[in-house]
């Protein structure tokens, strides 16, 4: 399949606690699924409406008896969700020496590594990002998140896939959203390294629905960045937490807003909140925030209008459930201009919520 | 503290991938409980019926708003009756940077270690084992066992505690058939080093139930032994392997009865087994089989009679269903006497449903 492979060159080993691990990146989706270790042998995780999507690629490739198809929703990836998933996977014979290949975004990786860390204690698993965000950010770095009952992202493991395999062209048949979302993440990690990078990464992204080229070239450096972080601070006690940067408020705005907003745009709107946050604080001047707003409140449109008729008391009882928080405050990721993050612990009674209040009022039209 | 700690010598320090961790030995449980790291801010998990057995030396020691207590049983160390336990621990506040103190036999390690290894991404927790199994034993080693409907022991994580904390002198309140659960993998211990160790033990046994110096001294020969096998195998790829001599007959043993026999006492069943099975491959004398079953039939009645009444047919699916086994034939660990085990893969219709049907039939009595 070596021929079909366009992106050869981008390919990369990660470092991991658990045990390195290849990214590598095809031509096509086909190329990718052709590409996995003993497909035949393996079991399969497939996010069903991408397989109804690419129904003629999938065909013949999923063995039936070894295949458990997922919604991908925040329904399913919850702790009781996932107890018939593992029953399935057992009963279709899954044990400690299979390998589990696992094909969808973020859910579905979610669902998987979860899945392949306590399943026998741990068993191989390779994974085909199939999103954006999937394929620019949550593909590398081994970590999954569950929900459980009103508690979001508070279950889950450091598990690396052994594996990763991925097509950038898959992300030609996404719909505007999807790619949005991704676009998100790779906003933030070019925000983390500096001035220029922001500004090249803007000039290219209306470009992003019709150039796989461009993506793939942005896929690979936000991989990169990415890579840097997670190999020096994998289990995110120190340097990785900036990697959070717009975070904790995108969360609470998913979660207060019942996930109308689609991730990567939450997290747009966090990192704005973060900045906005920061001018309040003394960290950065005013000027900065209103450069950072003018860019990227057009890639949040409309769901920056929904945010504006947000309930803010939501907002802040979500923030108060976030796991990195603690009783004495919130822990966010602040900023004192492009590429200077800083882990801070802020108020909530006297910065948060007033700050809350007047980014939600007056700064999202 | 350090006046009321009779053992303080024997104290030892685990190395493990998650981190290292001190297995502490106190005079009695509340000098274990008074070491225990932040009492007022952990959250505990206490095994429901040693907290009334021990009322006295709990009072006022388990703060209300962040205590769980459980029922330690085969059904609440399933995947869906932790649930609720996530979900009380959260409720009560338990957070990333929190600490999980776990108190209890073997069944409340297994639901602490998997809670504390995937809330949160992994906390930090505390083990006080109550049950001579478990300080002999399973307290170390980083295992957790999580049962998914009849699916036994197929969910679970590797993750070691942060400090262990034992007092022998708890032992002397359990039951004659805890005691004996506990001398099974004790005997294991000595059986997988060598004659000389397991003729001295059996010697020692009958003082077991009067005698804690004794006992105290046969757990930390029992860790020591198994501390040189988890530290060079942690994640039991190899010479770890050698520790489940007896358990995969033994756990089809426990199955197949429903329960009915105590862990311990199957695994002493099932290491006579795998020395029967071993005489009929030709691996060892029928005199070392008749040896051992004269020195240990005595530590399993009346089990030994429950066990011949046992229907092979459910034996055989509990061995078919054990995640060690493939589709090839069932993995076991076979011995050429004292000291010497194998690994082996047997198959199972031509040597193991023959060889259990004789010496359940035959050998039991």
């Amino acid at each position: 399949m070596a021929g079909l492979r366009a992106f050869e060159d981008m390919d990369m080993i990660i470092q991991s606690k658990s045990h390195p691990y290849s990214v590598e990146i095809f031509g096509d989706l086909s190329s990718a699924l052709d590409a996995v270790s003993h497909p035949g042998r393996s079991h399969w995780l497939v996010d069903q409406v991408l397989l109804k999507h690419y129904e003629a690629v999938f065909h013949g490739r999923l063995p039936e008896t070894r295949t458990v198809l997922i919604e991908a929703t925040e329904e399913t990836k919850s702790y009781d969700a996932i107890g018939p998933v593992f029953l399935d996977l057992l009963g279709k014979g899954l044990k400690r020496d299979g390998n589990l290949i696992v094909v969808g975004g973020g859910v579905l990786q979610d669902i998987g590594c979860f899945v392949a860390t306590v399943l026998a204690r741990g068993i191989r698993w390779e994974l085909v990002p199939t999103t954006l965000l999937a394929q620019a950010d949550s593909c590398i770095g081994s970590k999954s998140s569950i929900n459980i009952g009103v508690f979001k992202n508070q279950i889950g493991t450091f598990y690396s896939p052994h594996r990763v395999l991925l097509s950038p062209s898959v992300l030609e048949s996404l719909p505007w959203d999807e790619i949005r979302s991704g676009i998100g993440e790779i906003i933030k990690f070019q925000l983390l390294t500096g001035e220029a990078e922001f500004r090249e990464l803007i000039k290219d992204l209306a470009q992003f629905a019709s150039h796989p080229k461009v993506v793939a070239n942005w896929i690979q450096r936000s991989l990169e960045i990415k890579k840097a972080y997670i190999e020096e601070d994998e289990f995110d006690f120190g340097r990785r937490n900036q990697l959070n940067y717009g975070h904790s408020f995108g969360h609470a705005y998913e979660s207060a807003t019942h996930y109308a907003i689609p991730h990567g745009i939450a997290v747009v709107l966090g990192m704005l909140t973060a900045t906005y946050v920061s001018v309040q604080m003394g960290m950065v001047g005013r000027g900065h925030f209103d450069d950072l707003r003018g860019q990227l409140m057009p890639w949040c449109k409309p769901y920056g209008d929904h945010l504006a008729t947000a309930d803010l008391e939501e907002v802040l009882a979500a923030l108060r459930r976030d796991k990195k928080n603690t009783a004495a405050g919130v822990n966010c990721i602040l900023t004192r201009g492009f590429g200077r993050m800083e882990k801070c612990r802020v108020d909530m009674d006297r910065v948060i919520a007033p700050s809350l209040r007047n980014f939600i009022t007056n700064e999202l039209h």
